[in-house]
């Protein structure tokens, strides 16, 4: 049963990093496009945010490698 | 059954946290592409909002490490 | 069959605050950056809403808690 | 069995009210924004609404509350 | 098994009128702020809208507690 | 097994007349504010889609009582 | 097993009829706030589409209920 | 078994009928609110769609009468 | 077991027609305000239209009827 | 299970033909009213492009029914 | 098992060709309807591209075929 | 169970190649309409484009194929 | 139960491949069409975007085999 | 089980990483050909993002590549 659950947990880590990380990055090269005297402080920014998002499927990365292990 | 209900927390918790963190970024890379002199309160203002966005996941992935242990 | 229960509590709680903060926060940066000089006004009702926000998935998160102790 | 009832309330509840309460402060910050005149009278819409949408919810917990005890 | 009848019962009152009654309350801050001078009248045909909005969910809150005890 | 069948008899007359009564209630509102001096009309009209909306759930709701007794 | 059965049935009819009345008279609502002359037309067709609409949800309810009896 | 398989084609029809007859009549009030002139031809051509429509649903309803019988 | 199968296909052949034909008529609908003078030949590509939609749903109903019977 | 089989077999191929010719011939009809002298031309294509489409469903249904004999 | 793999196979195949045939051909009549001088040379792309797309789901059918016999 | 999964594998092979097949076709058509002189060189990318896309699908497609043999 | 982990494997690379390639290719061949100056970088970015798309689904396809070997 | 759970990991990462990677990719290009002067800059940029996007993932496939050996 552990590995449905590691399983489950790294579905929805992955769709969570993956939407979440593209939304920042793509909405970053839109502004930069749009913008490129301030690429300096939103490429800042956005690695930023992208810490924020890939915070939380790290962690259930980790402890699903906790579960299976 | 733990494990699979620890997954399920997990999977909750990543794509909250990636999908609200992704959209409170976007909205405030857009807002200073669209109003530079502004981006230093913008900028608290987000980190605010991800703070809040991110409480309830972290206390899930929490939770799912007692779960588990 | 607690666990299974606790796990969808924590998933519905993180989506629903993750989705739920991230609109308010959103919507407030755009807001701020139209109307610069109404920034505090809209940041205190920024922060209401979020707690409004956040009551019911802090609930249930604690609710199971209490399930799998 | 009463776990996995309680898990879907709780799971509901936060998403209804999630969504609906963000939904209703995201609309009065935008028309804050739009019309900063009337802040007062829209804050106080605000309010009444978000008792409404949080009535329900907040009643689904407090019966998952009494199914788990 | 009533449990979980009366779970999904809660859920889907839940979303129902958490959807609801959101969709009601911030077209109304909308009309609001267009048109300021209908603010009472369109405060009251909300209320209405609510009222009506709320009487499937609050009797399915019921039945489910009939359910469980 | 009858309480399955109730909880998602409950689940869909309340996810249906949620929906169901804001549809029709928002869009009064709006028009209310386009057109101020046909609110009566605007009004009365609603008051009878209302009553067709929730014409089926109420039906479901009760059927659902009868099912659980 | 019958009762799943209709509670299926009700569930399905619900939503059909909710979703589908709302449509139609929100449209109307729509229409008559942009063509006022031409309101009574405009009613007398909402009530034949409603009165086509809740044609086989009514039908489903009435199968559902003879089911569970 | 046969009264969940009548139970899904009852859903399954109610959706259909509901969604289809709601698309037919809100097109044809939009239609006939923007030519008046056409609205003889537009409603006897909504009655054709409507008809066309419900063909399916309703011999699936009879065949769900005919499964539980 | 032959019912369950039955009620899938009765729903999607529902679903299927109701949507197609749905989108068909509603097309031609506005079509017809859009260019009057091209009515005639608008509603025979309908008629032709809303036959092909029709042709597997009515076989699949077919089918599910060979199965019960 | 060659039942069920079948009736997933015939929902699929019910919902893709419904929706695939539906949209074609949508297509069509709002091209022939933009383009009234290419009707004849449009008319042969959406032919051959329902035929494409229907071409799988087809299939489909005549191995569903040789499933189930 | 083989009927419901089988099953699961042809609903594949026909909602993913009858998904993309319509998008290709309805792209290529609003196009032609666009650039009348152009049909022949989108006319025959369209066959191409529906070529391409029908390429995966007959195979799937013919695997299905294999399956039962 | 090998035809269970390999029934999973084509129905998501199908839906994924129609699906992208279909958009990139679907796009290609577009932009030759709209820039006809580049039509040889936006052919040959989206020959290109076709084959990226098909790779995994009849990839997967060769596994199913092995999986029932 | 390998042969449906493998299925499931197979199902999410092939609609994850082919869902992102093509996004990537219609956008360039979006993108080649207003610029067509630009033509040679944007195709080489493409095949840079296309390979990074097509990594992971190729992975997982290789794993899937390994799985049923 | 081990494999149901590898399966599910692979399909969550591949999904993921397409739909991420493809947002990524696809809004880089349509910035390239809006600001040709930047490509640089805004490439550099899409390789920085595609590299977080990729990181859960590609992490995901390994532990389901651990799963399984």
């Amino acid at each position: 049963m552990e590995f449905i659950g590691a399983g489950l947990a790294i579905m929805g880590a992955a769709i969570g990093a993956g939407y979440g990380d593209s939304q920042v990055v793509a909405q970053a090269l839109e502004s930069m496009a749009r913008q490129p005297e301030m690429s300096g402080q939103l490429r800042s920014t956005m690695l930023l945010g992208v810490a924020f998002v890939e915070a939380v499927p790290i962690l259930g990365i980790v402890i699903a490698l906790i579960m299976i292990l």
